[in-house]
C-alpha cells in the first residue's frame, strides 16, 4: 500500500482510528488510538457489500454525541463502539462491488469508517459522484452533509425573505457558511457570530456578511446582538445553543423562527447550560424547530441543481480546514469543539 | 348601588381592585387593595368609549406577568399601572355607548378592569355576546380567550391525528380542559397532569382523558410520562414549562410538535429552572411553537360553530371555579399560582 498500486484480492495493511472507551465531557486525542490491521481488498462472495478506499473524511460536531454511552440511545444515530473505527461521512472510491448500482472506479460519498479502506454493508446509503469539475473536498461540506443541512435551514425551515435580518452562529463553519451566504443570495441581511478576528474578518470579507462579532470579545451577548440587528432577529440558524441561544431569545422579533441544527456548546457539557429567556417563545410567538439533514436527502437532486451553478460561477464560497493523515485525526476531530478549525475540517488521506 | 337599579347620567360608588405596586416572584393578595371611587355612568359627550357594567371577571396566569416591572416591555401586552385597577378578560353589559356598534343592553366580552363599571375606551375590541342559551360565564372559558387558546393549539398549531398520543399540562385550567376535549373528540389518546387528586379524577371521568397523573405524587416526571405514554408523545401542549418541559423532551416521538402557551410554574421564579434536554429538539427534529390567542381572533366565528353545538350536545364539558365579589379577587387571582382554582377561575361581580 501507500505509493505502490493495489488491486482486488491484495492483502494490505489498513491504518484506523480506533475508538477506545465511551466519552463523558470534552473528547480528547487520548480517547483514540491508531492501529493497522489487515485487509483483503474484496468483497466477500454473495455480498451486496461495497469495498471502498476512503479518500476525504468529515470531522462533524455530532461525532462528539456518538462518542457518549446513551441510557436511551436515539433510534437513527450510530453510536460508536469501543476497540472500533469511528465512522462518519467521507468521500471514497469503490475497489471492488457486491452491489448492482456501484462498480470499481465509482466515487461516491455517504457514512464510512475512519480507515484506509472501508468495506461497506448498507452501500444504498452512498451516493454516486457524478460531478467532479469542483474539488471532490465539496461532497463532504457543500455538497454534502452540511449542505444538505444549510439548505433545509434556509429553504425549507427558516424560509427568510429578502431584507430579514437572518442571524447564525458558529457562522464561519461546515454549514454556517453556507447557510450564510444562501441567506444573502436571497436578499437577507445577514448577521454571524464565530470565535477569532480571522473568522470574523472570513464571514464579512469572503462569505459577504452584513455583520459578524467575535463571541469570545463580547462580555454581553445580548449587547453585541442589538448592536448587530438592532431591529431584531427574523431567523436564527442555531449550531451552538447554550448561552447564544438564550441571548437570540432576547433578540428575537415577534413571530421569529429558530432553526436548531447542533448545540455544540453544550455537547462536552455535564450539566447544560441554564436557558433563562425560554418563556419568551410563548410570549413572542416564536417557532423553534429542531433538524437534522436526515429528513431532507430526498431533495439532494435539487440541492445539486442549485449549488453547482453557484460554485461554478464564484457566487458561494467554501473554505475548508484540510489535515492530512488518518494519525491527525483525532487532533482535527477534538479541534472542532474548541474551534481550532478555520472553515470546514477536513481529514485527507493519501491516495492508494 | 348594589341592589337598585341603575340608569345613565347616575353617580355611582364604584369598587375596585388597585394594584399597589410592581411585583417580583409570587404575587400575593396584599399587592392589591380595594378601593371606591364615585362614576359618572355616562360616556363623556364625542368620546366613542363604552360604559359597562362588568359581570364576570377571568383571572389568568398571564396576569401574573403583567404585574412586573419590564425594563424591555413586549409590545402589544399591557403593564398592570400602580395605582390603577388591574385589567384583564371579562363579560360585561353596556350601559351607555358612544360606538356606533354598540348599544345600552349588549352584552360583550374582551378586555375590561377590576372594578364595577368600566368606561372601555378601546370598545373595538370587545366582542358581542349573541348566543345567551349557554351560561355568560362561558364567555370567560371555553367561549373565550382560553377556547381560542385551546382551538388554536389543536387545530391550527399541533394538528393532533387520530391514534396520536397528546400530553397537557395544567390539564384541568382554564384552556387544558378544552383542549384535551378537542383531542379526545379528534380520536387521540389523550393523557393529562395536574396537581390534585380531584383535578386527576375530573380529567379521567369527566373529561375522558385516557390516563392522568398528579405532578406533586410523582418524583419522578420521567418515570410518570414513560408509564401514561409508553411510546411516547407526538403533541404535548404546554402550560407550564420548567422541568415538566424537560421531561417531555426526553419522552417526545421523533418529529413530534409542542405548543407552548404559558409556562405557569416559570412566572414567578427569580431564576428559571434549568432545562436539560434542549438537546433533544435538535436529535428529535421536534417542532416547538410558541402562541397565544392573540394569533387567532379572526377564526372566532368558526370557534363559535364548533363550539356552540359541543356545549349544546354536551359533548364537552367545562368546569368553573366561581368566586363571588370583586373584595375576593385577589385571592381568586393569587390562587391560580398555586393551583387552588379547580377549573376555569372566574370573579362573578354582583348585577346592578
Amino acid at each position: 500500500m501507500g505509493k505502490k498500486n493495489v488491486k482486488v484480492g491484495d492483502e494490505v495493511q489498513n491504518k484506523q482510528v480506533i475508538f477506545k472507551d465511551y466519552v463523558t465531557g470534552s473528547p480528547k486525542e487520548s480517547d483514540f488510538h491508531i492501529t493497522t490491521s489487515t485487509t483483503k481488498l474484496q468483497v466477500p462472495q454473495g455480498s451486496n457489500a461495497v469495498l471502498v478506499k476512503n479518500l476525504y473524511l468529515s470531522c462533524d460536531p455530532v461525532m462528539q454525541f456518538q462518542m457518549r454511552k446513551m441510557e436511551d440511545p436515539l433510534s437513527g444515530y450510530i453510536y460508536y463502539v469501543p476497540g472500533s473505527p469511528i465512522n462518519g461521512f467521507g468521500v471514497a472510491k469503490v475497489l471492488d462491488s457486491g452491489h448492482a448500482e456501484f462498480s470499481a472506479g465509482d466515487l461516491v460519498w455517504g457514512t464510512t469508517s475512519w480507515e484506509e479502506y472501508s468495506l461497506i454493508q448498507n452501500p444504498e446509503q452512498l451516493k454516486k459522484i457524478h460531478h467532479t469539475d469542483v474539488p471532490l473536498t465539496h461532497y463532504t461540506g457543500l455538497l454534502g452533509m452540511p449542505g444538505i443541512t444549510a439548505y433545509a435551514a434556509i429553504y425549507e425551515v427558516g424560509l427568510p425573505k429578502k431584507g430579514e435580518c437572518v442571524f447564525i452562529s458558529a457562522a464561519s463553519g461546515a454549514v454556517g457558511q453556507i447557510a450564510g451566504q444562501f441567506a444573502k443570495l436571497l436578499g437577507c441581511y445577514v448577521v454571524g457570530s464565530a470565535g477569532t478576528q480571522q473568522k470574523i474578518h472570513l464571514l464579512k470579507n469572503k462569505f459577504g456578511f452584513d455583520d459578524a462579532f467575535n463571541y469570545k470579545q463580547e462580555p454581553d451577548l445580548d449587547a453585541a446582538l442589538k448592536r448587530c440587528c438592532p431591529e431584531g432577529i427574523d431567523f436564527y440558524l442555531d449550531h451552538v445553543g447554550g448561552k447564544m441561544l438564550d441571548a437570540v431569545l432576547l433578540n428575537m422579533k415577534l413571530h421569529g423562527r429558530i432553526a436548531i441544527c447542533g448545540m455544540i456548546s453544550q455537547y462536552n457539557l455535564d450539566e447544560p447550560e441554564l436557558l433563562r429567556n425560554v418563556m419568551l417563545l410563548a410570549l413572542k410567538r416564536l417557532t423553534v424547530k429542531g433538524f437534522t439533514h436526515r429528513d431532507y436527502h430526498h431533495l439532494y437532486p435539487k440541492i445539486l441543481e442549485l449549488v453547482l451553478p453557484y460554485i461554478r460561477d464564484k457566487k458561494i464560497f467554501y473554505v475548508e480546514d484540510i489535515v492530512e493523515g488518518l494519525e491527525n485525526g483525532p487532533a482535527a476531530l477534538v479541534g472542532l469543539f474548541t474551534g481550532r478549525n478555520f472553515g470546514k475540517q477536513i481529514l485527507a488521506l493519501p491516495p492508494q
